[in-house]
């Protein structure tokens, strides 16, 4: 455990002590939020909240988000760090899940940190990139996980195929396996997977990469099979990935035109955005229980709407969308 | 059971015959619709979409939806009549709330009926208004539940005052004691108890009542001590209060003069009506269970906005509106 450096850009509250894996989502935060400030080019900037939960040293967070920039109608980064003892109900959860070190009658101290994110371009044109990291320790044990994913409003077959050629490529670094594609697989199939609204029956967008439990042990069976060489450096990597995988996405398509037909359909779809989060979503429920609503709801995209039994027309783009979503395609091979 | 007569403006599916509880829910359902055509006044109409789950004899319903009117952004209401089997899962919860005749087990017939409805008025000055009226049958027993509440965007304390005095008169009414008001007050706190969001420590409204679970038993105890004299009565009554209790409001409200700054704050608010209802609202998630969910989401707003971390200003009417809501008043003595 060492202390931030007080030249990193993101500083902690006094007193706490950072990991190396904790200094690295803080100083990803800071990155990425420089980064689309940039990109963005309006002056619309990050703000910076820090928040502590009871003393700092229980859990503290930082909240960034930056709103009616030109490029970006909303995005937010946040990081947090919490430390505090397992109830039953959450120790059951993740006892079931196969985690054998968590006494399923809780009380066991843990560690949960976090960097997520959630970018909502302006443009309909442009997807909405929705990505995180995390480690849970527990019980001398420290379990990773992550992901990113992409949802558009409008498809292009080349953003979605480029996007996920990068994580296959990530995914494929760290696959113990001879013959590479497991790790990517077993990601992009839980990804599908993950960010599905069964009342719809509708995939929330293209998907990406997702994973969880991952543990540094060669016996760790989270990818059903398919093994991760490292578990900390992989999840790095898959942040490490995120801008490049994303900007070159928004650099394509920010400038398209678009009209009030286009602007609405965005606006219905991110409906879904908001049904999945609050409906499925394991973050949102289990932030819910203690954690800060503003940090949480700050994924809402800004405008949305709900109109009624909106039913794209036969051989439009917007149908072509739907059909996409509800019968998750291979995009890398 | 009778057939709804041919000459009723709701029309059923061939071959469904309708109680006379089931009949005055669609004939409600028409005059409501018809009523609030007229209110808009901008030649909006309510759409009459029928939808059927199975055969039309083990479900059927009703939708219909305005939008875009003058007065009204978008309004709903909704008919469903189902027949089924109980799951051991809702068997066990509508037992486990007191209903003897359930087995938890599941497996017994039931049937469901319940018209439902929101409008969302375009201006920030109208309020918002939800309400219901319900039978379940199962076991040889009926329970009916329902309700009517108000959603203010600015706070008109008359208007609040008003509408609960017009329910506690109608409550007192069906009031078994001698004393009135046993009813009405126990129907009011369960309606702040219900629309509560706790991740926002606020509710959602400025409440009305709410009640479910009555049943035509002087042992009935829904009401914690208070005793309705007439289950099936009191619940029409409540509906036939409905227009009565929230059109006044309309009219006195729907001219008065707002800018961009109220509109943003009434979309915000209308942010808090979507998570109630995704997080928190019963009769969403039991509709998610294989229900249409466009008949489901027919609730939400039309036009909703997140922003990040909106404070009122200490002393404006926003404030004042968010601290009724932090803590429920008492409108009608």
């Amino acid at each position: 455990m060492r202390a931030l450096p007080s030249t990193s850009s993101a500083s902690s509250p006094t007193g706490v002590d950072l990991d190396g894996f904790e200094d690295f989502l803080l100083r990803t935060q800071s990155e990425l939020c420089a980064a689309l400030e940039r990109v963005d080019g309006s002056g619309a900037t990050f703000c910076n909240d820090q928040w502590t939960r009871g003393s700092a040293a229980d859990g503290y967070g930082i909240t960034r988000v930056l709103e009616g920039g030109d490029v970006f109608e909303k995005a937010a980064a946040n990081v947090s760090i919490i430390r505090g003892t397992l109830t039953a109900e959450r120790a059951r959860a993740m006892s079931s899940r196969g985690r054998a070190e968590i006494d399923p009658n809780g009380g066991q101290p843990y560690e949960a940190c976090a960097l997520s994110l959630v970018f909502h371009p302006r443009s309909p044109m442009v997807p909405t990139f929705r990505a995180d990291v995390r480690r849970f320790r527990a019980g001398g044990k420290a379990w990773y996980g992550g992901g990113a994913d992409l949802t558009p409003y409008y498809l292009f077959d080349d953003d979605a195929e480029e996007f996920h050629g990068k994580y296959k490529a990530t995914c494929d670094t760290y696959d113990n396996a001879k013959d590479k594609g497991e790790v990517y697989a077993a990601c992009k199939k839980w990804c599908d997977e993950y960010f599905y609204i069964p009342a719809r029956k509708e995939h929330r967008g293209v998907g990406g990469v997702f994973f969880d439990d991952l543990e540094n042990d060669a016996a760790c069976d989270a990818l059903g099979g398919a093994r991760v060489n490292d578990a900390e450096a992989f999840t790095r990597a898959i942040a490490d990935e995120w801008l490049d995988s994303y900007l070159p996405i928004v650099e394509r398509r920010r400038d398209l035109a678009y009209g009030e037909a286009q602007e609405r359909w965005h606006h219905q779809r991110r409906g879904r955005y908001i049904e999945f989060n609050l409906l499925y979503d394991r973050g949102v429920r289990f932030g819910l229980d203690g954690g800060r609503i503003e940090a949480i709801m700050v994924s809402a995209p800004p405008r949305v709407r709900w109109d009624y039994n909106v039913e794209p027309k036969e051989g439009s783009e917007e149908r072509r969308l739907v059909e996409v979503l509800r019968t998750p395609k291979t995009w890398a091979a």
